[in-house]
């Protein structure tokens, strides 16, 4: 089946709130039953961080139709009608199991129950309320308006078909339905966040390391691996060419050493490492040792990018190596009469739905061919500093041909003219294989003193250069585009 | 200090080499000592993945002067001269031993010698070798190029002036070095690792889950939060306004819980409350819950773009909720003379070093405004899986005024002119504070069939829809920009 038509969000706290919220803006109609006189104000506060993000998710899309969302004063009237249940109430069983009681004498034969959960068993809970074939933990993590995995945990009582359905139902809103084999207190998520957690009490506790010393180890090494990879994965690529067999002979031994103050562990025979050699192999779906490298690199390059963009943890600490030599000045206009001012490759990124660069990707590149014009004429980040800096302020660009991810290319640049406070550049990007143009950049630009807040000469210094750049390329032809305008009917 | 000049690299493996990379392309001069044969076959691979991995995050940017990389015979030999001395030798206490030796004899007074080390204690590899005060641990995470993170741990001989010293070299090279309180095996991060790590073998030795599900539910969920924060501000977030003693306080009860096969836990006294509540508001550095979930959802929003440009793990999930309606055809041309094509706000990422939404994001912007025209008029994405399409054959940008992060933008869209192949469209992004205009585009379409590889006519009820906008906006006035060209002699 597809969405849910209307949803039952029963309790609306952070995990109840960020329910409602993946659920509303997925299109689907939400009645939310919480005593809390106060769930309206926490849910709208939730809903607007939901709103805010998908809006920087999807720039200028029109989120669809949202679905309705209302409160109800009881949990039967919430949960008439609803296809999905969704129980987030405080963590106590006799709590949750009065309320499991009350949403499966309201809820509708084919409902998918859910709790969310995060240690009680799905048995305990249905035990004796109706619908409990119905009933499963389905236990998200926060923001659940973001974080897209739930674990899916049926009791005794679960039927197989109300499985595979939630499968279908929590997919259909976005999410990573992950079903487990048998239920387990904790499940596996927290499991894995308790075993580091009461590691870490120690680390704390035996005066190792602080609280900050313990996260900046995972937001700058191993959280950004596992936001992309999990542990098997990431071990598979540490056993390099040799595979995870070998890795995990290797590293068996290690369960023998004082690794940790958490000391019950698995017999570590040949049992064990066959089954997580042949479940990292069923993983890796084929892909080789050298292909994951490259999936892992290119998703850490994102990932460090983003976090930059953010001035945040790893991103922050990301290095320019050009930076240093532009911020001092040390970048000198090169000699001769053509200028090579970019040459880079097609990013994988900066594909469309056609599968060439997208448009707004050659003005990327063009405005990075500028960038390095201007610090070559002593107009670039080091000089903005001082208060004055180039705009610009028209651009005419003419797409010749395509180019596809991973294509090398290479600009040349042309000073057309200049004035005291105007530049008028000409681009020329080239895909380097075949040596065709590929497009054609137009530019004005105008020097502006930041401060005064209007155009302004630029320093004799820096129009010093511009002439020298005119005199060495007054040989070359004037390009044809310049000055062309857009239109049908020069046709 | 600033950046060593040379650096040792002792061993050439996945980790040696890693660091190799590091240091080249961060222009230190490098000399390696290793005696497989293989070394340089291998330690090629690893810098054509770094050299891949920078070209990405700068593209087209020129790396700087990398630095020497040179293969010496002797660890003598390569130690001579090195600021910084790092051995990454197979874990053989007796091994690090004789290495550190000869290291300790040849290095420089002043030299920083740091062991890659995942678990030997520093005491113990540098219990007899010259300059001991100057080794310590200083352990990385792989690929070595990428992760930031190296973690600092003294032995009883190491100084004080040495841990300093390293601190800022490593930090130099773009490392995240955090300095361990005290020696203990394993360290920080692989203790983690270690405890997740042995847990996940009782879950999947107990059938609860496959190695698969268990990295699923690290990938789509909690390694998206490490990433960024780590487990105790995640927490923080957690507790809500109530702040961190709160969520200490319920949390601590489950130590006593089966929650874990792995129960060596800690008292959990006031103590212990007391030192990771003071701790975790020490890191917060002042930052309301309010704010630091701002900054979490701004970090995850960016990590799944991110991961959703590579098609991978929770950003392969994303939905966008317009685009099932886009692909169904089920966007009708709306009424009206005034077509608005696009709104929505600057985003915080897409600013330039003036502060001001940077050129490039003015020409993504018209795109989007001319994706959600075309899909009006069933050019949209379903219309591409047909074969034809339209490209972006021309663009002229005029600049008028600058506009900055998070503010509210609109566009509206004129069909300036059409004929069987071909689209002349004008578009206006506004602010919407102020209703001033920020720039206009001006866009040439060519209607293409891809499989022929040359232009064609579009269809007739695109034509139809075409005609129809025309017809609407007959009594629209022609901007003056239109047909305009570029050029200071037209002043």
């Amino acid at each position: 089946m597809g969405k849910p038509k209307k949803a039952a969000v029963i309790g609306g706290g952070v995990i109840g709130g960020g329910w409602a919220a993946r659920l509303v803006l997925a299109g689907v109609d939400v009645a939310i039953a919480d005593p809390d006189p106060d769930a309206k104000r926490k849910l709208d506060a939730i809903m607007a961080n939901a709103e805010r993000a998908m809006a920087r998710l999807w720039p200028g899309q029109t989120i669809g139709d949202p679905g309705q969302l209302t409160y109800e004063d009881s949990i039967g009237a919430a949960v008439s009608g609803a296809d999905l249940v969704q129980e987030s109430a405080p963590e106590r069983l006799d709590l949750k199991k009065r309320i499991h009681q009350e949403i499966g004498e309201a809820a509708s034969d084919d409902a998918i129950i859910g709790s969310s959960t995060s240690g009680l068993l799905p048995s305990d809970i249905q035990a004796e309320m109706p619908h409990a074939d119905r009933m499963m933990v389905a236990h998200p993590y926060n923001p659940v308006y973001l974080l897209p995995v739930v674990e899916i945990v049926g009791g005794q009582k679960t039927s197989a078909d109300a499985i595979a359905k939630a499968m279908t139902i929590y997919a259909s809103i976005g999410m990573k339905p992950v079903h487990l084999q048998k239920e387990i207190d904790a499940f596996v998520g927290d499991r894995l966040l308790e075993a580091m957690w009461r590691e870490s009490l120690w680390l704390i506790k035996d005066g190792i390391a602080t609280a900050e010393t313990i996260d900046d180890v995972v937001r700058y090494g191993l959280g950004l691996r596992y936001a992309q990879m999990g542990q098997f994965m990431t071990y598979r690529l540490g056993g390099g060419e040799a595979g995870m067999r070998h890795f995990l002979e290797q590293f068996g031994p290690s369960l023998q050493w004082p690794w940790t103050k958490l000391m019950d562990v698995p017999d570590w025979d040949d049992d064990l490492i066959d089954m997580i050699a042949s479940q990292s192999d069923a993983q890796a779906k084929g892909k080789s040792i050298h292909e994951l490298e490259e999936i892992r690199d290119n998703n850490l390059v994102d990932i460090l990018k983003a976090l930059k963009a953010n001035d945040w943890g790893a991103g922050a600490l990301i290095q320019n190596p050009a930076e240093d030599r532009v911020k001092s000045g040390d970048q000198r206009l090169p000699d001769g009469e053509v200028l090579e001012t970019w040459s880079g490759r097609v990013d994988q990124n900066w594909t469309d739905y056609n599968g060439h660069m997208t448009e707004f990707r050659y003005l990327e590149v063009f405005s990075m061919a500028t960038d390095r014009l201007l610090v070559w004429v002593g107009g670039g980040p080091a000089y903005v500093e001082t208060g004055s800096s180039w705009y610009t302020i028209e651009t005419h660009i003419k797409h010749i041909d395509e180019v596809a991810a991973g294509k090398p290319m290479r600009v040349e640049t042309q000073l057309i003219s200049h004035d005291a406070k105007r530049i008028h550049l000409f681009h020329k990007l080239y895909g380097v294989e075949k040596g065709n143009l590929l497009a054609t950049g137009e530019h004005m630009l105008m020097h502006v003193d930041m401060t005064a807040g209007r155009s302004s000469p630029m320093p004799d210094a820096m129009k010093a250069l511009c002439d020298t750049i005119a005199e060495r390329q007054a040989g070359l032809p004037r390009p044809d585009e310049i000055g062309a305008s857009i239109g049908l009917r020069q046709k």
